[in-house]
């Protein structure tokens, strides 16, 4: 059974659904496992012709377990991503289901979502096959069993690239062995408003963790969205990788929590005026740019679980964010717009669904 | 007749009636007149015993004509500034109805103010006597008249210096001669918003014309509001200085329109999102200094004015201007209060008085 990309838009994606343990903080728990056929060369020496037999023949391999296997996800998307629409590649890495790599790249390259969108692979990004499946809130352990058993049903289909000695072969040294990444995405405001987030992620590299933005590798931390995970997979099971970032995130939300507490006992005022004012800018802005929504949407969050603010649910903030973004924007409004008439859709978007009469009717329009 | 200083607070005095023509743009029209007594130093030179008996001669002169002459005001508060709390003394500034100097001046000093804040009368601030007239709108003409009657009937109480070479003799040199200042108060946001005011006051100064900002002589000009008024008295009749800052007037007007007009057709879309916003964040923030107040409630007027903010109405905002001034601010709130203080409480008299839920309720206060 297959579904088409234009049912995803109405919702928020399972990784800004709001659900799940610690759903105040963490906004979603994600593995990911890298993996490569064996009979064929790593995509940077792929030919044009390797690329397509590998889609292809992934392809019918994954719709052969669809149909066979009960415990294959039954509802799936087969996205053909180089003959997407530029907006529909940019609407897929909002949802984070593919990377920007993917998006970006060129020759054959899909994507496989599951309705739901807690299972994704990707199929020719950096490797020939990265599969993902990402849960709502803290959720690792869930997370590491279902793609541990997805990944054996595909193995049942595929001859990975395997080396005894290092483990699954991949075209980045820095997943060789098991291929795995785990990964969480934090909303950190109180330790960028108290300013201890650097000092925080630079101890977090000393343990080889890695943090990244929203979008990953080089995006900016925007909206205080911060993505942590393992630095290598090497000479580490899947088991403990998982366990070295499990452990750490109840130190981060610690951190986070005593921030929170912190700004309210201490500058609750100011604190409560933050993020008061930018729900009042969300309300009334008549052009406003994607950033700025990020910032203002984060303070709004943290006032919502802060209790500072309490006539909007947090599901309709997390909906924003990713509403709000370039592409779902577009696909929401039926139409492509340039950065200008985005901005002023955007703040019109946000007026209608944060129910502000906004005060300011239009002009002369 | 008198009365009492509180019965002013609820109302935003003459000043901010939003009354009068072409209230849109100019605030107020005001001349004021600078007058001595010939039978004592002036103030510079004054003893403190010459002080208290210039401030009883003028007193008893005024409550004699308060009196007996019914073409004079007939309820005036009679207000000892001296004996003023400090809180009060600044209530008087920010209606325009004292300057800064005879506030925080000492020795025997006084204002006479009528009940409706059209007339005062200071004394022993520069000069023995300055006698102020002020109207809603622009409306010099009136003024004038009116100021020149009362000055007519002051005159017959009380022998001012004068020489037959000089005319009015005065503590100043700019004052010498008809001792008369006229001004108008313009609220030229769009001259800001379009970096053009700076070269049209360039141009008023190269005729002789003053610019200061909403508190006299030194003070920024807050809230976009400017005082245009002449520099020298000098060699010339009150009614050619009361022509030359009225022909300017509608100078002035057309340059702030067109600077409107430009904006709504070239930046109609950034103009109402500054509007917007301001109206968003007076009714939201939680904290707000006086200064990012006058700053956002100018944007609000100008926005009701072109027609962008439409539900509510300038007489809220004119009044909105003065009580939040800090001392109006206190009064109002009925107790001394800190800056700090005072921030809070700025902010949750606008919310209440623009009717913003807010949209944040307070938290754990």
């Amino acid at each position: 059974m297959a579904f088409n990309l234009e049912e995803l838009a109405p919702s928020s994606g399972e990784w800004l659904r709001g659900a799940g343990p610690e759903s105040d903080i963490v906004i979603s728990s994600r593995v990911r496992l890298a993996r490569n056929l064996a009979d064929f060369p790593f995509i940077a020496r792929a030919t044009e012709s390797d690329r397509e037999e590998i889609e292809r023949q992934l392809r019918t391999r994954i719709e052969t377990l669809q149909k066979e296997n009960e415990k294959f996800p039954s509802s799936l998307a087969y996205v053909d991503v180089g003959r997407l629409e530029e907006i529909d590649r940019q609407f897929l890495v909002e949802r984070q289901l593919i990377s920007r790599e993917l998006a970006e790249g060129d020759g054959a390259r899909a994507v496989v979502i599951d309705r739901g969108e807690q299972f994704s692979v990707m199929i020719n990004e950096e490797d020939h096959l990265r599969i993902q499946v990402m849960h709502s809130g803290l959720d690792l352990e869930t997370a590491w069993e279902q793609i541990n058993t997805l990944d054996d049903l595909l193995e049942e289909q595929i001859t990975y690239a395997w080396s005894d000695k290092l483990g699954y072969l991949t075209a980045c040294p820095t997943n060789v062995g098991t291929g795995v990444r785990v990964s969480v995405m934090l909303h950190l405001p109180a330790l960028v408003i108290t300013r201890q987030v650097d000092k925080v992620f630079r101890s977090l590299q000393k343990i080889n963790l890695a943090v990244r933005g929203l979008y990953g590798e080089g995006s900016q931390a925007m909206g205080d969205f911060y993505q942590i995970s393992n630095q290598v997979t090497l000479g580490q099971s899947e088991q403990e990788l998982t366990k070295k970032v499990a452990d750490i995130v109840p130190v981060l939300l610690g951190y986070e929590r005593k921030a929170r507490d912190f700004l309210m006992q201490e500058s609750q005022q100011t604190l409560h005026d933050r993020v008061s004012r930018a729900y009042g800018i969300l309300r009334t802005a008549q052009t406003i740019s994607s950033e700025e929504t990020l910032h203002l949407l984060s303070s709004v969050r943290m006032g919502i679980n802060l209790g500072l603010i309490r006539d909007v649910e947090i599901p309709t903030i997390n909906k924003l964010f990713i509403h709000t973004q370039p592409a779902h924007l577009q696909k929401i409004a039926g139409m492509e717009l340039d950065t200008s008439d985005r901005n002023i859709e955007r703040a019109s978007y946000l007026r209608r669904h944060l129910d502000g009469n906004g005060g300011a009717s239009a002009g002369h329009n």
